[in-house]
Parts: C-alpha cells; structure tokens; sequence
C-alpha cells in the first residue's frame, strides 16, 4: 500500500521516530545555537559587559521555539525554565561557549566536521520541535490547519521569528529587518515543514508520520551539509519561490515597473545577493528623519552576516585570534 | 418610562441589534482596513517584497482588537487564527486589494460613494465589537468598570493601538508616536463608546442596550460620513477635551508658559492642526542622539498621513497610475 | 536553636510579618514611583501634551511588577486594573504630583526628611512583592527553584525590567540600554532578595521566613537611606561583584586585552562612573547606521539620571521655578 512499507526504511524511519532527542541531539543544539549567538556582531562585547544579559539571550537562542509557542497559546513563557536538566545543559554549554579557558571549546566546535556533525544533530531536532508543536495545537484546535502550521512554525523557528527581541536584550535594535520580511532558510525550511505535518495530521498528505519525520529529516540534514560544505546560501526552493511569485503576487498593476525591479531583487535575495529597491530608499531619503526607518533598505546585510554566521568554519575562530 | 420605547425607533434598534455582522459588514471592515494599510507609507513595497509580511499586517489591520484583547485577558493569541472563514475571506480581500490585475478592485473601492458606503458598514462593526469586549470583561471581572473599558477599547481600536508593533512586521519603527501620545479620532471615539457600553453594563447609565447600540452607531456613523465629505479631520469632541483638559491637567504650576505653550499645540491638535512644542523639540535637539526619540516631534505627521488615508477618495488611485 | 529566636528580635520579625502593606506602605510606593516617573527626562512635556499616556505610564511605574510578572505566568495582564481600590489611590497620587495647583505635592515630598522616610517605605513593599512572588511561583513550579527566582524578581523590580516599553508609550526608545545590560541598584537588590526568599522556600537555606524578612528588609531600607544621605550610588557589591567577575567571566582567552579593558569598565560601573568600551564604541561607528544601535555606548546615561532622580532631594523641585 505505502512505498515506503515495503523497502527496509521502514524500520529506519521507525527507529528514528522512536530517537531521544535529550541528551545528545539537544546539546549539539545548544551548541550550534550558542555559537550563532557568538557570531553576531556585538555579541562578545556584551558577553564581557553583562554576562546575565549574553545568558539570557542564549537562553532565548535555545529556547525561542519553546518560548514564542508559549506566548501564542497563553501558557506561561517561564516554563521552558522549569525543565532544570535543560536549562542546566544549555547553561553549562553557554558558559564554555563563551567563557572557556584558551578558547578551547569554541575554537573545536568550530572545526569543520566537528560543525558539520553537530549542525546534521541540530536538523533533526527542528523535526522533533516542529512535530512537537503541530501535535501540541492539534490538541486545543482541532480542525485549524492555520494555527496547526502557526504554532509549529513558532516552535521549530521561534529563535528566528523573535530575532528582534531578543537583540534588543543585548541593546541592538534593527527595526528594517525581521524574519517575515527577509526569511532566512532555517525560518523557510522550517514553515515548509510545519505546513508538511500538519497536512499529515489532518490526513491531507495520505503519508505515515514516521515516513514523512524520516523524509523532512533526511531532506533537512543532506540539505544543511550541502551548504555547508558549498559555502553556498542559494536556496534549494529559489526557483519554486520565483514561479509562485510571478504567478501570484505581480498581476498587471499600475506598479508594472516598480514591481518588476523589486520582482528582481527579491529573486536575487532567493540567492543570497544584496536587494537594493530604489524606490524604498527614495521614500527613506525623502523621509529624513533617523528613526522612521523604511523596509527593504539594508535588511540584507544582518541577514546575511547571520546566515554567514552558520556557515563560517574555523576561520572564524582563527580570526579572532 | 423610556422616551425611546414610545418612538417606532424602538423597533429599529431592535432590529439593528440583532444584525448578523458576518459576512457583510465584516467583509467592508476587512476591505477598508486593508486598504488603510496598502495606503501607509511603504507598504506598496512591502507588498512586492514579502507577500508573507504584507499578509500579516493586513491581518493585523483587520483582527487587531481580537489580538490585544486576547493578551490582557491571557488568552491564545493564535484564536482569532482558528476562525478559518474569517480569515480566509480577509486573505481574499488582501490578495484582492493588493495584487489584483489592473488594480481593479482597489481603484473601485476607493471611489468615493463605495468608499462611504464601505466606511459606515465599517463603523457598524465598532459598536459590535467594543460591546463583545465589554460583555467578555464583564464575564471575568463583574465589578470592575475599569476592566470593561479597557477590554471594549481594545478590541474596538486594537489595530491602532498595536500599530506600533503593526508597523515593526513592516520593517517601520516610530516610536516617537503612538495611539495614546495622540489619539486618533477612531481611537476616541471607541473609548467614548468603551466608557458609555461599560456604565450601562453596570447599570449607572440607565439606558436599555439596544438603545445605546442604535444611538452610538448612528452617531459613529454620520460623524464618519461627515469627515469623509467634508474632508475635514475636526473632532466633534474638540471643545469637551480643550475644556476638561483646561480644567484638570493646567493648574497655577511652575511651567505656566510651557504650558500654555503645549496647552495650545494640544487644542490645535485637536483640530488638525500641526503642533510644534518647541520646548520639546529644543529637548529633543540637545539630547542630540538620533536614537532616543523625545516625544510630540513629529508625531503629527505621521497620524495625519493615516487619517487623511481614510479620507482620501479616488485621488489616490489617479496618483498611483 | 535559631540564633534570632531568643533575642528580642523574634518579636519583631513577627509583628514585621504581619504589617499590612495597604495603605501607608502602598501609598509610599506609589509617591516615590510617580516621582521617579516625573523626573525622567521629557516627562513632564508628555503629562502636559498626552495626560492619558502620562497617567498609563505612571499605572507601569506603580504596577510594572504585578503586569511584567503576570506575563510570565500567562495570567490576565488586566487584573492589576481590576483592583479598584489600588488603581484609584495610585491615581490620585499621579494626579497630585504632576498637577497639583502650585506643584505643592510634588515640591513637599521632594523634601530631604519626607523624601527619605517615603523611600524607606517603599524598600518595604520590595520585601512584600518578592516574597509574594516567589510563593506565587511555588504554588505553580514547586519544584523549580529558577523560575520563582525569575517571578520574585519581576515582581520586585517589574518596573525597571520593563522599562524599554515603559519609555514606548512617553514616545522614547533607548534599545542601546536595558537592565539586563546594566543593572541598576534596585534591580541588583531585589534579583538578591529573590534568590534568598526561593532558596529560604525551598529549605535550602536554613533560616525562618520572618527572620529573612526583617533581615532583608532592614538591609534595603538602611542601605537606601545611606545612599541618599551620602548622595552615593556606590554599590554594597561592588567588590563581591568584580571577584566573581574576575573567577568566572574573564579566563585566558583570545580577548584577554578586551577582556582586561571590559573588566575595567566593569568594575568602574560598579561604583557609578562611566564606562567607554572603545571596542563597542569603535563597532557602533563602523556600522555607521543610525538605527542598528550598538549596546555598551551611551547606556550610562540614562541609568545615571534614573539614580540620581532618586537621590537628587529639594533642589530638583527648585530647579523647575
């Protein structure tokens, strides 16, 4: 009946549905998650200045998902706390991540294969996470797809999601940018992946469940170590994105020219270069003022420093040397 | 007993009462709050850069009070999500009015006799909401006339008062203005209503509901219609406020001059007008950070822009041709 | 066997544990917040321009903690309104000290000797909220010593925690400082007293509850009167801080001249002068932008003057004449 049913990965996908994700998996996330956090512009300063304030942002690194899930379904935003075993492994790893004698924690974590293991480790927790909160609204909603998707979204890319807030912990404030506007390819893969369960469990994707854990996993992982090791940020979805976009969001409409020049700059985001939509930095110039800031206008370079971010290897730790 | 009941207005406001919202007049609600939103600055470019972020802040525009609402009552967020017809026939209009071929749909409503038409259904929706979030914060806190008022303004002017955070999903930060800084006239005039719906709720104004519900809406609805073809922004309430706050907020205090000063730029305010607090704007000079934001500088223009949006009527289609 | 119990105190510790908050202490604590409130910079500009704004920021000053606590625990963020009684005291309070006739109220309570008695009450509420706090968050979390560390402490200090949004609705915004970057003394005191109070809860440490409250409270009221008689914001922890700095944060790392910089800066912090990181400084330049705020530059500011708004006695009244 099912494809899958009759070839050994069957029993693979079994095994995998049945993987804890405490300890390991969640430590290697930990670490991958910290080490982003490192890796931001500002965040060593901040980790010398307030070690309280550096914790609390990577606790938020780490628990975003659990934290912005809390916040859309009313239950208390401290109970991602109350866990102490993980508070207590994410902590720990926070504190060798940054304050580590000679380095040395960061310096081999940062080493190419050591990355690459614990970024394929971190993948496959965002399954778990993702599954966690489609099942989780699946019990309080039961026919709504859109809060299905919503809330797994939140828990698998909540880091992301609430990126702006949790700079502002650190005294950084980007206002023209956020994940909704610019998304990044963790944030996509993961809203793919949520929209992919949840028509699972509603039973409009005729699949098993663990045959569709075994094939986002898989799919999540090959796809992370390729870019990896490419160094490339190009999306495996650009041409996808492109085709829906052109279909859907252009139209003939009376910004035919406007639309087609930001048309272009939003297919060369799809492939990591820099947007530049004139029309959006004429309205910020005509504006004036410093603190209205208008979209669009420098919202890639955060975006990709951040991307970047993940895909530096142990340059980054030679650099700062 | 009730002049009203002897009139045949009593069968009228019988009849209004029991109205069915949905689909009619919420689907004019939905129409003109998107259209409020495609008439924000930069929100154009938005569209055409990330349909995603667009989509949010339109919902945002038209399920605002449901949102804050449900925070202060510490309730899911993701409810208002959970009504699938609503939001897909909000989705409809926001796809409609944004990416509509030839821009059909948004040139048509912005003609001037849909746009009235559309506006006053719109302010028939007001009552009804402000009077569910007194009803729904009578539930919880029965004594508590503070409570009413606060949950029926929320939800009646929740978009206007998130705004801010509205504006944030769009890449647009102004925190030097917001809802309560300067109210708008929508703003006001559903606290008014927040006020009156909560005093009858707890029987200090001895009037029957379905009388309040047709004198507040007839009131809301031709002072709209009167905005709309006068293209004045005057607030009936001008003289009521210039005088309370005369009475309450000057006293004999040290900043006499400074508050004659901004007493005047506040009644000015209240008729449209530009303020131009000098005391503050020297204030805002000598902090000289382009960061910190002092407030009153500015924050005119902004709220004008988005109450002229309202009452802008066909030029603005002719403009973007 | 207790040391306390057979000297006279033990009496007092009781008779300390059973005083009523309601009214003196609570009025105490909103004069000397409202107070606080007035002598932010452009604070008064906003109670003569927005006198509701005004007013919503005085009720996040008087009732920050109950607000940012009720957050965390996903109860209704409302329900501070919903006690009447508090809401209309603090009321009158904001009304009498920004527009009272002759600024009499205002002018009295900044009175060295009213100033100081009123300041001292107010450290005993702090006592109060922690402890209800941390008893709160046990009844919910009976286990999890962190998280009633986290709600005593937003309940104690809520105010100052929420401060970033406090300043939001004057129309101000300062990302580049929060009082998690750089705690000011109140934070610091009562983040001390939540700990104490939950370890005290959870029987760790071996100390009857009304003896750690007298303990606890007579050290916050003497230190805070000895900080306003000797105009000195000079830290009790300064040295105990700096030496579980040095231990943990600093450690052999690639930083090290960073570090040692930071560290200097640090511990100048500690005793209230200004720190210059001319590494964040030198960052913050680089990005050129004036809206991606870097942390660490300007943040002394503002704190200072939060400080010294406390300190500063019958010569800030004076200075408004």
């Amino acid at each position: 009946m099912d494809l899958l049913g009759v070839l050994p990965l069957d029993e693979l996908s079994h095994g995998l549905a049945n993987l804890s994700m405490f300890p390991y998996f969640d430590m290697a996330h930990y670490i991958i998650s910290v080490m982003a956090l490192r890796e931001q512009p500002g965040a060593l300063e901040v980790s010398r200045v307030s070690p309280l304030a550096c914790w609390f942002s990577s606790m938020l690194f780490c628990f975003g998902g659990a934290v912005l899930s809390a916040v859309m379904l009313a239950e208390p935003v401290v109970a991602p706390l109350s866990n102490s075993t993980s508070v207590l492994l994410a902590s720990v790893v926070w504190y060798l991540v940054f304050y580590c004698p000679m380095d040395l924690v960061y310096c081999c974590a940062a080493l190419l294969p050591l990355r690459l293991v614990l970024s394929g480790m971190k993948e496959v927790t965002r399954t778990w996470k993702v599954l966690g909160g489609v099942t989780q609204a699946h019990g309080k909603y039961k026919d709504s797809l859109l809060v299905m998707i919503a809330i797994g979204w939140a828990k698998g890319a909540g880091g992301g999601l609430i990126s702006n807030f949790e700079q502002l912990v650190r005294g950084v404030w980007k206002p023209e940018t956020n994940e909704l506007l610019k998304m990044s390819y963790p944030t996509k893969i993961t809203l793919i992946g949520a929209v992919l369960f949840a028509l699972q469990q509603t039973h409009y994707l005729p699949v098993q469940k663990h045959h569709l854990m075994l094939i986002y996993t898989v799919f999540t992982v090959v796809n992370k170590s390729r870019m990896m090791l490419t160094g490339s940020s190009a999306s495996p979805f650009a041409a996808v994105e492109s085709a829906i976009y052109k279909t859907l969001f252009t139209g003939c409409s009376p910004y035919a020219a406007l639309t087609g020049e930001v048309n272009k700059a939003f297919i060369d985001n799809g492939t990591g270069s820099t947007p530049t939509s004139t029309s959006a930095t004429k309205e910020s110039d005509k504006n004036g003022t410093a603190g209205n800031h208008t979209p669009v206008k420098g919202q890639s370079g955060s975006h990709k420093a951040k991307e970047e971010s993940e895909n530096t290897e142990e340059t980054s730790c030679k650099k700062t040397d």
